[in-house]
């Protein structure tokens, strides 16, 4: 797969998605970003995380004190996707009654053809 | 899955990216759509571009004609969503540098972490 192409699918993952959207907000420890989430698992939170670690969009900052920490945040070029990722994700909500209507439409003209 | 969601799959989807990209330049007929975007299949570019008929953001303009005729164009909600994300695929392809650099330090992190 071309490395545009990895990249989009990653920020664009379902969890991609909602990651980058609490991220843009403040740092976040483990749990508090799954709960900030919601309806992730932990296997897939730790899975997202680490794929936006690798991929320089997430900073992970594991603190070596007892009982662990370690917080997720942005990294710049995180902020950038963030920025980008969430102007569509609010134009896809926002357009939901369009999209919805227009597929009833579809779905109607489908029944109806010849 | 939420009807946003699905929305986003669509615009985001290998090949929806890329009809969006194409449309958003000029109105094509099927076959020389199937050529500027390279590499679809003739199912997988019909089925796409079906998926976004149904949501509203391709309009496909059958001509009684014979040879048949069918074009291929934006809706003015395709264009919105056109636009936004372009925006995004634009930036992952001028960011490819810096996360390809950042994959390779995280899998040396990863290789030398005790």
């Amino acid at each position: 797969m071309c490395p545009s192409r990895s990249i989009l699918e990653h920020v664009t993952s379902r969890w991609g998605v909602l990651v980058l959207a609490a991220l843009a907000e403040r740092t976040y420890r483990f749990s508090e970003l799954r709960r900030a989430v919601g309806g992730v698992s932990e296997k897939m939170l730790a899975q997202t995380l680490q794929t936006l670690e690798r991929d320089g969009i997430v900073h992970r900052d594991a603190h070596p004190v007892i009982p662990p920490r370690v917080d997720y945040s942005l990294t710049p070029l995180g902020q950038e996707a963030a920025d980008l990722v969430h102007a569509l994700a609010r134009w896809t909500e926002g357009r939901v009654p369009e999209v919805e209507a227009a597929r009833v439409a579809y779905d109607v003209r489908r029944a109806e053809a010849p």
